[in-house]
């Protein structure tokens, strides 16, 4: 779980990317060469932050997004949120400006909706603050902020090592409404005739998903996948026998809400392990429901 | 009317419209050879489970869709809804799971917020159910779940069998966001140059458009179509002779969402008969209202 | 002033930019020979009724919103609203039907959230209205309604007179959700390879937003620009010496929402003087925000 800590550590609010992918080259770049089949890797302007690896002749697509919610710093000591994060005052936070490092902390005044921080000097206009993480393990789980989804981003990673056949995209600005899928999606259809996606991100513990008991295959959320792509995917791990769950939701989305609506015909599924805590510092998911994510993506990137 | 009901009777909620698409293409297949022009049928897995009709020259595009609202099943009897169906205690609904054909009973607490389903078994997560048929046919008027929309489909198939130039795109998941109708118009505006469309959709019975009295044109609803485009088509319908009447509103919207923010330049109009009990059971259309909506159809495709 | 006047009584609400688009091409066409690079202009049907300037060999796109909000007259005497303009009892609307011209005023009550207008006879269904133009002008200010965008209009054709490499689109819808910068953006990337954006158009005087201290450059609004090509915008400003401001909002947009969401991988700025009285027929902005609005922009597409 080193790998996973460290991509905790890394700031990259949506919008700002650039250090996680920066640090995903390096390991792909210094990795890459010991995976059983060595991608082709996709980077540079073109793509904005973003990262394409493609593996073989693919035929499905894995997304994971690599940005986190976090905070913008408004006039005065205001803040404004990136994405949805949970707002408690005392949570702490941490950035940097011009004038150096930053951590500081949260305060939110809920009869007057004023969302602020608490620090020793003013933080310059426009600087991103994230939560300070504190990461912990223990023998069934590992928590810290940002398990959503750096924990799919990790999980990609895994599947990467043994990967023959796919194309593995890395995303940005999925916590705040997306803006790069669109276009990774557009190029891999054009160049690669590729419209199988799987969307590797982290999703709710709630009364009908429960922590240990599996990774969930979303039948849907606020959006519907196409139910012929869904019923081929949930064949695929009830023939594997690795423990998944069903997810149905009327809320909730994730980079796939840009293959929907893309100018691409896209299947899409969302499969990805449970988490308690959600977009707090705390995020918490079972090691058995991560073992069983990384089982499930192996499986489906070989039969889909 | 036969047809009308068949279709009716389909069960086809948004993103599992394969039912409907599959007995269309039947449908197509067996009639085709009797219309005035003969299509190019297109279809497939690079059309999820949409259908493209292209006739002659087109210049052109009606899109109708088949998708209809409905319910998935939760957690325990738990019900989330597909787009945005009337809730009112004591409708049927059917579906299907593994263990056999189902027929239930909607069920809403408004206090609790409950949406749920009595029926004598659990039904497995993620099954689709929808209004149960109650086709009823008078002298005046068709009333049965669905006319929205596959009154639209009836239409569409109606203006095929004299149609010599133009395109029929049979969509998908219209009534819950859309996802089909920004890959069609690609496709179309790439193959064909085509970037005239009418929404071939049902709309509402409102103090301002009355049963009876003619098939809709919408002059906007929740979004604003170009105006001269809006104007040409209300040119036609009066030199016609057709009756028709003006819809404004501000709220609604249709399958021209996605040609308004699609990345080609499409013109949009949406043209239909009005139903009373909008997204109920017991949608009631005016026959008056079907016939010109067919007959204003013909026009259009005629002479845009 | 003189044209920025001209330009803030034309009628143009979303959906209806026709009349300001031909003003637009008009002047173009008299004024292109004067500039120091002739452009090629770009319009028709393919472009509805947006237009695109392309000077030289562009790395850098303006973006501009020629429409404006305004209203739609529904039934009877009820109006719904183009866009979200300010709405108070006693505001003057001008527009024309097929019976003539028409100048009448809006009535609001707040209670029954009814909006009407007020008139000697009915005004045609459908028919568009807008403000009134009092335009005003003081050494420091200028007054009117639709500075919002016809400003943003105004500042990208100074620019043009003196501009070598670059394109200038000026885009239609704005005010309603858009539906034209999708296009417009397909057609520049596929084009000309271009993926940096400005947005010029108006912003907010708020508290950390004054009137008269410079045009602002703005670090996020309910969307979040990709940082580095901000900041890069911000190093230019800086070397440059002109007056500017940042704004950091937590929500508005504008024309860049396409840009995010396109299928071309876009980065985007809004850089534009801010007004007070928004969305009021009493827009007011301070000519020294213009003045480093223009100036900045020059400076801008010459570095980028």
């Amino acid at each position: 779980m080193r790998l996973l800590e460290e991509l905790c550590r890394i700031q990259a609010p949506s919008g700002n990317e650039k250090s996680l992918s920066e640090y995903l080259l390096n390991y792909i770049e210094a990795q890459k060469v010991h995976w059983r089949t060595e991608p082709k890797v996709l980077s540079g302007e073109q793509f904005q932050d973003c990262i394409l690896l493609v593996f073989g002749k693919p035929r499905s697509a894995i997304f994971a997004h690599m940005d986190s919610i976090g905070f913008t710093v408004r006039y005065g000591n205001e803040l404004v949120q990136i994405g949805g994060p949970s707002i408690k005052s005392g949570y702490k936070l941490v950035g940097e400006d011009a004038q150096g490092k930053i951590e500081c902390t949260l305060q939110y005044d809920e009869e007057a909706h004023a969302l602020t921080y608490a620090y020793e000097r003013e933080i310059e206009r426009g600087t991103e603050l994230v939560f300070k993480c504190n990461f912990r393990e223990t023998d069934d789980t590992v928590q810290s902020c940002y398990m959503d989804n750096r924990l799919g981003v990790w999980s990609a990673l895994q599947v990467a090592e043994t990967l023959e056949n796919g194309i593995i995209a890395f995303s940005s600005w999925e916590e705040h409404g997306g803006g790069s899928v669109a276009y990774l999606a557009r190029y891999i259809y054009e160049h690669y005739g590729v419209r199988q996606a799987l969307i590797s991100d982290i999703t709710w513990v709630t009364e009908g998903v429960k922590a240990g008991q599996g990774v969930a295959i979303s039948m849907r959320d606020s959006l519907i996948p196409r139910r012929a792509y869904v019923q081929k995917i949930i064949g695929i791990a009830k023939a594997s026998g690795i423990p998944y769950q069903l997810e149905v939701e009327g809320a909730g989305g994730s980079d796939a809400k840009e293959l929907q609506y893309s100018a691409y015909p896209w299947d899409w599924c969302f499969v990805g392990a449970p988490e308690d805590n959600v977009h707090t510092p705390d995020e918490i998911v079972h090691k058995k429901d991560i073992e069983s994510m990384v089982a499930l993506y192996r499986e489906l990137m070989a039969k889909l």
